[in-house]
């Protein structure tokens, strides 16, 4: 409904939008009693935090740990119960696969059978990703009743193999009995439009039987986690905005791309990426920029990584700011507190600076002096919509 | 869903609400660092606070800036995206038009049409209020298939048309060309249930053409703005109260009107209306006050007027709470900062004061404290079962 809503009073102005996704931002105190932010000596980020307004956001709702996929659409103002992006379509994300509405994506691993069709390996020896994408090569070219089927290496043993057609649905059955020892599952369909899909799963599954027969170790694939791609309106649809995204890692460039931003190509360190934010100033009026290694370092238990890469962020916000952003948001994806070693469901402080903002008395960029913020606890769904009104790009609603 | 649930919690009692609505309340901070409220002397609202648990409310949802109607809909506790108030109602509401459910309310512009069917002027030469008041005389008292048309005079060359009948709808499209030389467009219906309204429409604008003939330079309607009113649940239905509406400006009584409350006849004036509160203070359990020219203020970009207001506004607590409401409650409708010069979408401060509302440590009725208030930030429609609650007018919900 609000969403609706915002597509039918957002408009296009020259005014510029930049939003900092410090990915798996917040955490919790660790025995010394603070949080990564709170001992992270981050100056500009306080300053900043001074001269905004702030609070908290919830990705999905209070409690509630979000996956990357469902925490970023959040943030994009999709509403994630809504829109899912299941594994199979991560993980074609993560290796920059160029999804379209409608593909199902499905993760693979390549696996070794016996001669009485039984698991021997499932993960085929653990062979290195130089034999897989070898492999991959002999599966091209795959088509079925006019699917296409595309193969793609990952890492090691990991595969994705993604079907490209009308009508397909991931209503199915994994074909992975998590066991060794046993035959490979059928594809079943679950609901009432899979069957066909099945139908074609399976013809493939015999196709590859076939093409491996003489790959030992790597004879068979077993399939886990059909996901389909839904379409999502454009942020060009919903917000009017030229948008743009600055993502080292390939999963964060295929949400971006999911959303009809442009994908911006860019180099691996927090320096390129803010660079390329510069460079590309004059050409979009919105910008995503993703910090990937706060949330490598919280999922690794690196408690001290995690400040640093928090330390290293601060640095880049003085450059920000000489841009004169006319709405510059910092804020995470969700939390990934160091002594958790994951995400988990705590609210994520958000910094909103630009001219309109309002104001509030707090001065410290953490967890718990944003809670006492201006914006108060918002899902973070609504953050595009504060973004956009804070931007002058919504006109009213109602007379 | 909460609505049905409050209609069947409510229950009466001799218990007295008084709401305060100061329209356009807050703003942002102008060069100086300060809000109109923070500017402003209000030492009888500071005080209030202090006795009072307070927080902020969004009319519609963060981001979105409501007009007049949805954002008094949603303080009066009605969902603004599921109810809407169109322009051509408001226009209605605004010369206090009694407006039924089911009635088709347009704008329209006298004009001025050449021999040739051509628009000479929109605005017929912006005749006169005196001149208009004629006109509308000569079309007095059509009807066309059973559904009644009332021409009525707005100011200038403006009136607004109201049709009344069974099975009226307002999709239709405008007959305004919106610039001269053009002939007014054909009334098209834009749905599926609009062609038999449609019709209506095209022989009403027939017989406005033979009734004005000889009314030069005021000889044709062009329309805009179809709405047709839909039944609120009433006051009396969902909250069983006796509801009294005391507001100045017309178009705050039609939407009191529109949700069943009775409309007290009162000057223009602030001491008028609290005077009418007091007045009538025997006969109902609930009060909607309304104060208007804060609003104007900000819409003018004057950031002293505004300030100058809620000092005026300020001066009448104390005789407000010599009337001893069980419930009072100061707040806005939406925010007008005067550097915007409009509505805007920032969250709008709250004061609820009575004997059961719990307390905070806020003491200053300004934006930025009442964020940091015991109510934290609720949707505006959230406003009404509070204030019931508060009240003790709502039962136990379940065993």
């Amino acid at each position: 409904m609000t969403n609706k809503l915002i597509e039918q009073l957002s408009v296009v102005t020259d005014s510029k939008i930049a939003l900092i996704v410090i990915d798996g931002l917040s955490g919790i105190p660790d025995s010394k009693g603070k949080t990564e932010l709170e001992t992270a000596n981050i100056p500009n980020l306080d300053a900043l935090t001074a001269n905004s307004i702030c609070g908290v956001t919830d990705p999905i709702s209070p409690g509630i740990t979000p996956g990357s996929g469902p925490a970023h659409l959040s943030l994009f103002g999709y509403n994630p119960l809504e829109y899912k992006i299941g594994r199979g379509l991560l993980e074609a994300l993560g290796i920059d696969f160029p999804l379209e509405a409608g593909d199902l994506a499905v993760r693979g691993n390549l696996a070794t059978m016996d001669k009485d069709g039984k698991i021997a390996d499932r993960r085929a020896g653990r062979i290195s990703t130089e034999e897989n994408v070898k492999i991959c090569k002999l599966l091209e070219g795959i088509e079925i009743d006019g699917v296409r089927v595309f193969v793609k290496p990952v890492k090691d043993h990991r595969v994705v193999i993604v079907f490209r057609g009308k009508g397909l649905d991931d209503a199915l059955s994994e074909t992975d009995p998590q066991r060794e020892g046993l035959a490979p599952l059928p594809v079943k369909p679950l609901g009432p439009l899979a069957a066909e899909t099945a139908g074609i799963v399976t013809r493939f599954i015999e196709e590859v039987k076939k093409r491996l027969s003489n790959s030992f170790p790597a004879n068979m694939i077993l399939l886990r986690g059909f996901a389909r791609s839904q379409q999502l309106p454009s942020f060009h649809e919903r917000y009017k905005l030229r948008a743009a995204a600055i993502a080292s890692y390939p999963m964060y460039r295929g949400l971006a791309r999911l959303a009809g931003m442009e994908i911006l190509p860019v180099g691996g360190s927090l320096s390129d990426e803010f660079d390329c934010l510069k460079q590309n100033l004059n050409k979009y009026d919105f910008f995503y920029l993703h910090v990937k290694y706060t949330d490598s370092a919280g999922e690794d238990g690196n408690f001290e990584k995690k400040v640093a890469v928090l330390e290293e962020v601060d640095s880049y916000i003085p450059g920000l700011l000489e841009l004169n952003p006319d709405v510059l948001i910092v804020t995470g994806d969700h939390s990934t507190p160091a002594i958790l070693k994951g995400h988990s469901w705590h609210p994520v402080p958000i910094i909103l600076y630009g001219r309109y903002t309002g104001s509030d008395d707090v001065a410290m960029f953490s967890e718990k002096e944003c809670a006492k913020g201006g914006i108060g606890r918002i899902p973070a769904m609504q953050v595009m919509p504060l973004a956009m009104a804070n931007a002058l790009k919504l006109t009213k609603y109602g007379a």
